[in-house]
C-alpha cells in the first residue's frame, strides 16, 4: 500500500463526499519533537492525527487522517494559534470537540473546528504567520507559572536598540543569512512586522509577522537582535548580516522555549483563498 | 537547643544588628504541599528557607532563616505576589538575587528583595490580599501553556449571574459559612472587592480582595458562585449561605489549581505599618 492523501478513503468506505475542516490548535511544545510526525517520538501531528482518527472512527489504519498545518513548528516551539486542515467523509465528525480533547494529552488542545470550502489550505492559503518570542530579562519579570514559554536571560535587554536593529529586516528580502537553506526553495520572504515591546509584567516580547518563514528564521533573527539588545554586537549587525546573504556565527539561534506561533491570517473569500494558494505555491519555488 | 526565632543568631556570630528584609516571591504551587514547612514533603517555605539559609551563609543549622509570609497558601495554590519578611545579620545578604534563584527550584522565583523598617511584618502589616481564580469554561479558552493555573470546566459560566450572586458577600461579614473554623479565631472578614470578568482570551476570572481570608474561604466562595454561574444553584444561594452562618454541602470547595495569590498591599509609612499590625492582631482574636 502506498502512502498518500487518499489513504483515509482507502480504509473507510466513503459515506459522503469528502468535506474539509479547519481546526485551531494550541499546544505546549516542551515535550514534543516538533510538529511533523516521526516514528518513535512524540510529535504534535502524531498525537493529533491519532486522536482525530479515533474520533472520526477511522479504525484499523495506522495513519488514517492526514492533517496539514500552517506552520511546522520545531521541537520545543509552542503554539496558541496553529491552524490545520483535514478532510473527512464523516458527516458530523467532531460534534464533541470535548471528546477529541479528552483523547489528546493535556499539552494539546483543539480550540475550534469548522467546515470550510475545499479551497481552504491551512498552509498555502495563509496570508501571514505571527510568532512571538518572550524573554524575562530581570528577576522581577520571572514568573514560574509562565516559565514553560518564557526564556530567562540575565542581562537586561535594550528594547529601543533592538527595534532600531530590526528595521532593515522589515520588508521583502532574501533571508538566506537567517535560514537553513533547502534545495530548490527560495529564501525570499516578506516581513510585515517586527518589533519588540516591554509588557506590563516586565517581559521583553518580540512580535514578528511574515508571509512565511524559512526553517530557523525566527530564532536566528531573535538571536541577532538579542545580541544587540544585550550590547554584545553593534546595532548594524542584523542588517549587515541580512545584506551579506551568508550565515554568521556571531549570534546564536535562540532556544525553542520562548517561541510561540500566535496567529495565522487567511483571506476571507473563496476566490482569494485560491489566488493566495497559487501565489504561495509559486513563491516557494525558485524561478 | 530550643527552636525559636533567635535560632539563626545562635548559630552565626552576629556581624551587625538584625536587619529586616521584604522579599516578593512567585511560585507554581502544583508540586508543593502548600506554603507551610512540614517534614518530609516539599513546601514553598521549606525550599525558600533552605535556599535563603545557604545564600546568607547560615550553615549547619537545620532551620536557620525564618521566613514569614503574607498568605499561607494551601497545597496546589499558586502565587505571583506572595510577600515574605525575614531578619538577617548579614550586611548585604542577597546582592545576587540570581544566586538565590539559582538555588531555588524553577517553580519558585524571588522577584525582589529590599531592606524595610523593623516594623514591617509581611503578615500583620498587610492591608489586604488579592487572589484570582481562573476558569476556562469553553474549548476556545483552553490554552495548554496556561493549564497549570487555569481550571477547566465544561459548562459555560454566566458572568452576570455570578456577579449578582457575589454582591451580598462584599463588605464586612462573618464568613463562618465559607470557612473552616479554628478555635479562638474570628471568622469576620471585610471583602473589599469580589467580581468576575471575561478576559480577552475567553477565561472567566474572579478577583477577590479582602483584609484577610480564613482557611478555605476563597475556594468555598468560588465554589458557591460557580454553582450559580453554571445554573446548578439559585442566585440567592451564596448570600443565603453567608447569612445562615453554617457550611453547606450544596456547593463544593473549588480545586486549588485555579487559585493564585496575586498581590498584597501594605501601608506606606512606618506609623501606619505599626498601627495596621496592632489592628490586625486584635482583629484576629475573638473579643
Amino acid at each position: 500500500m502506498t502512502e498518500g492523501s487518499d489513504n483515509a478513503g482507502a480504509v473507510e468506505p466513503v459515506i459522503a463526499d469528502l468535506r474539509r475542516f479547519r481546526m485551531d490548535v494550541a499546544y505546549d511544545g516542551t515535550e514534543f519533537s516538533g510538529w511533523a510526525r516521526q516514528p518513535g517520538v512524540p510529535t504534535v501531528q502524531g498525537v493529533l492525527e491519532d486522536a482525530l482518527g479515533r474520533v472520526l472512527g477511522h479504525r484499523g489504519a495506522e495513519h488514517s487522517v492526514e492533517v496539514t498545518c500552517a506552520g511546522r513548528t520545531d521541537a520545543g516551539v509552542h503554539a496558541r494559534g496553529q491552524v490545520v486542515h483535514f478532510d473527512s467523509s464523516v458527516a458530523v465528525p467532531f460534534r464533541p470537540l470535548q471528546y477529541l480533547n479528552h483523547l489528546l494529552p493535556d499539552s494539546v488542545r483543539a480550540r475550534s473546528c469548522v467546515e470550510v470550502p475545499q479551497e481552504f489550505d491551512a498552509r498555502f492559503s495563509a496570508l501571514s504567520r505571527c510568532y512571538q518570542y518572550r524573554i524575562a530579562d530581570s528577576v522581577e519579570a520571572q514568573d514560574p507559572l509562565r516559565s514553560a514559554f518564557v526564556l530567562t536571560r540575565l542581562r537586561a535587554l535594550d528594547i529601543d536598540a533592538m527595534n532600531r536593529a530590526a528595521r532593515p529586516l522589515i520588508g521583502e528580502h532574501d533571508f538566506a543569512a537567517f535560514c537553513r537553506r533547502r534545495e530548490g526553495a527560495t529564501t525570499i520572504r516578506e516581513v510585515l512586522e517586527l518589533d519588540w515591546r516591554r509588557t506590563e509584567d516586565g517581559l521583553a516580547v518580540m512580535t514578528v509577522v511574515s508571509d512565511a518563514f524559512c526553517h530557523n528564521m525566527v530564532r536566528a533573527i531573535t538571536g541577532a537582535l538579542v545580541a544587540v539588545g544585550e550590547g554584545r554586537l553593534p546595532q548594524e549587525y542584523p542588517g549587515a548580516t541580512l545584506a551579506s546573504g551568508t550565515r554568521s556565527s556571531y549570534a546564536a539561534v535562540m532556544p525553542a522555549k520562548g517561541l510561540c506561533l500566535e496567529r495565522v491570517d487567511y483571506p476571507a473569500g473563496v476566490v482569494e483563498l485560491v489566488r493566495q494558494a497559487q501565489r504561495a505555491r509559486r513563491m516557494r519555488e525558485l524561478p
